[in-house]
């Protein structure tokens, strides 16, 4: 061994006494968070406290100033600490808000998103009743005696479900869970004269926890009446951002559908143009992976889901229309060298984008010091 | 104070003092890591040590396992230091690969991407002189006696610098660093007998380091004069990927020019559409808030310098027209409901993704999770 190799095994055994005590220092820290968990759940008090870890970060960033360690290191480690935390905290269960509600039913309850609910009500001592497809015949004595009924069958199947839905108990709570909301909306309150609200739960199936996840609320009839059920999702970490149906469709399809068919004609315009898939991603910086990522990621799930999200409103053809327009008339100011006008284009939608700009550009350069740690 | 409060309270001071023997740990570890970045300088040892790394986190993964504590924790928690501890060591200098090399000039090394290599070389003890605008006056004498001259100027002024340098030294290394290689290549290797370079780094103005960061590179000439060119580019930490020109311009029409130019016509069409910007962001789940912010970074950004991106090739223009009317040709199918028909396209394009999607999936949901933490 050189005089080189022999100094560096002396400071790896350093830095590897560190990383121990550091693993222990993790092991003792989460059985104290337990303990917070198990304490919050029997007091009913939400798990995430944004004033406490404020102030705990505060003063662990001070000390890392302190004694020359970066502040945002100290900062960031905490965070994924806590991330961590919150969902062990989770598994000890949730408040329950109305204990006096009777049956909650899911219809569609075992799909991916239905599930979720399922599991949430559950750990929060509910009492849940699925309704499958194979269930109508009994639908009448499953649904009788209902307090609250959520729709959360694949969005093709949501309007038809919700006119079978003419029996319902006259102050059950009828909701539903998919992603168009004025239709849903409308056939709700045609069917049942009790409390409707409208959700969309703006996450997917992969969450292991409500928790900083938004649910989009459109109020139908009665809101005093479903008030407990939001109260509820704010108990399992959710934030509630209410609007008009036909404001969240508006901002669905150009969120939602116009970029799903966006990312699938260009997955397909890589495929029709023979692209090296395997040499693209190998030649990408992080920020062109980042985008196909978010290309490719789509391609991983259910075909049928998407198309129905992008077939289920015939008004976003005629928008999306106008952006292939849009994008053939840039298009051809590249093609007659128009540099000044296209500059003058990028300006403009700068301008529009404002201090958002700035914003995502700086998130956007958090987030890629993290994908060059995964 | 109640009861619950007194327990709560009690229990969070034991979080405190756990959390600030974490940070005094994280300065004993800071402390040892700079001892190690000064060793490895000192004998020219690459910082980066893939091996190390893996070997060290497996063991801390383990202790963890047999802890009860989540591996994946202490992994993400680990990866973060280590990438504030390359940072650090990166601070005490590089290895100089070629201490025999003369002159290192960087044509345009005051600006953004120049000014990175302009640095890294100082750091690594070359000595370094910029040539800018003002100075081409003097270029006989700052470019007598070069050993290596990188062209490091705005994409639109790369062709009419290189044709300037016709009396480089024989054995002078020349290389760019613009993003189209191909009219680069062909222009060096006419003004220069000796060995050429055409290099494009995957990274941004924003980039700290070059670890783990990638740089193409595509051969003109005499490779083995340049070899230690490259090598120390390893010796700062990036991985070098080699490939012909024209393929290199090929895929950077598809990922660099085709994704910022649809970027662009999107943020144009969300202008164009009256979208309520902020309501947008609100309503906007994790994932979609993502999308958004890959389309608001660009718009924070210089638009001259995109503008000369996608207006340096014209071959690009018709590759574009094809992905507007692939466009077209879809939304008809939307438009005439033929659902069984897209689904097919979709289904045709998974395949083409092939494993890369269920990759990109797995890899964006750790990112979402990331984001959440933001």
């Amino acid at each position: 061994m050189t005089d080189f190799e022999g100094k560096l095994a002396l400071l790896r055994d350093e830095i590897d006494v560190i990383d121990s005590k550091l693993v222990d220092l993790l092991a003792q820290r989460l059985a104290v968070t337990s303990k917070v968990g198990q304490l919050k759940s029997q007091h009913g008090v939400p798990i995430y406290a944004p004033d406490r870890e404020a102030l705990l970060l505060a003063k662990r960033r001070k000390q890392a100033a302190d004694n020359g360690v970066s502040p945002q290191l100290v900062e960031d480690i905490l965070r994924r600490m806590m991330r961590d935390s919150y969902l062990s905290q989770d598994s000890s269960g949730y408040q329950c808000v109305n204990p006096n509600c009777n049956k909650v039913v899911i219809i569609g309850g075992a799909g991916q998103l239905g599930s979720i609910f399922v599991d949430l009500f559950k750990r929060s001592n509910y009492q849940v009743t699925l309704l499958e497809q194979d269930d109508w015949p009994n639908s009448d004595s499953i649904l009788k005696e209902a307090s609250l009924v959520i729709v959360a069958v694949p969005i093709r199947h949501t309007l038809a479900v919700i006119e079978k839905l003419t029996h319902l108990p006259d102050d059950c709570i009828l909701a539903d869970v998919t992603s168009v909301k004025s239709a849903a909306l409308k056939a709700m309150l045609a069917v049942h004269q009790g409390p409707v609200v409208g959700l969309h739960p703006m996450f997917g199936p992969e969450v292991t926890s409500l928790l900083k996840q938004t649910i989009i609320t459109c109020d139908g009839r009665d809101n005093e009446k479903y008030h407990w059920l939001l109260e509820q999702f704010r108990v399992w970490g959710a934030k509630i951002y209410p609007v008009q149906a036909s404001e969240h469709d508006q901002a669905m399809s150009m969120v939602q559908v116009m970029r799903h068919f966006s990312t699938i004609a260009y997955g397909s315009h890589l495929m029709n143009e023979n692209v090296d898939l395997a040499k693209l991603i190998d030649m990408s910086s992080p920020i062109y992976r980042l985008e196909l990522m978010m290309v490719g990621r789509l391609f991983a799930q259910n075909p049928v889901l998407y198309t129905d999200i992008i077939f289920a409103n015939k008004d976003n053809v005629a928008m999306m229309k106008r952006f292939a327009h849009n994008f053939l008339d840039l298009l051809m100011q590249v093609e007659q060298g128009d540099k000044q006008g296209f500059i003058n284009e990028f300006s403009q939608v700068s301008q529009w984008f404002g201090h958002y700009a700035d914003i995502f550009l700086k998130e956007s350069q958090l987030l890629l010091q993290k994908t060059n740690e995964l």
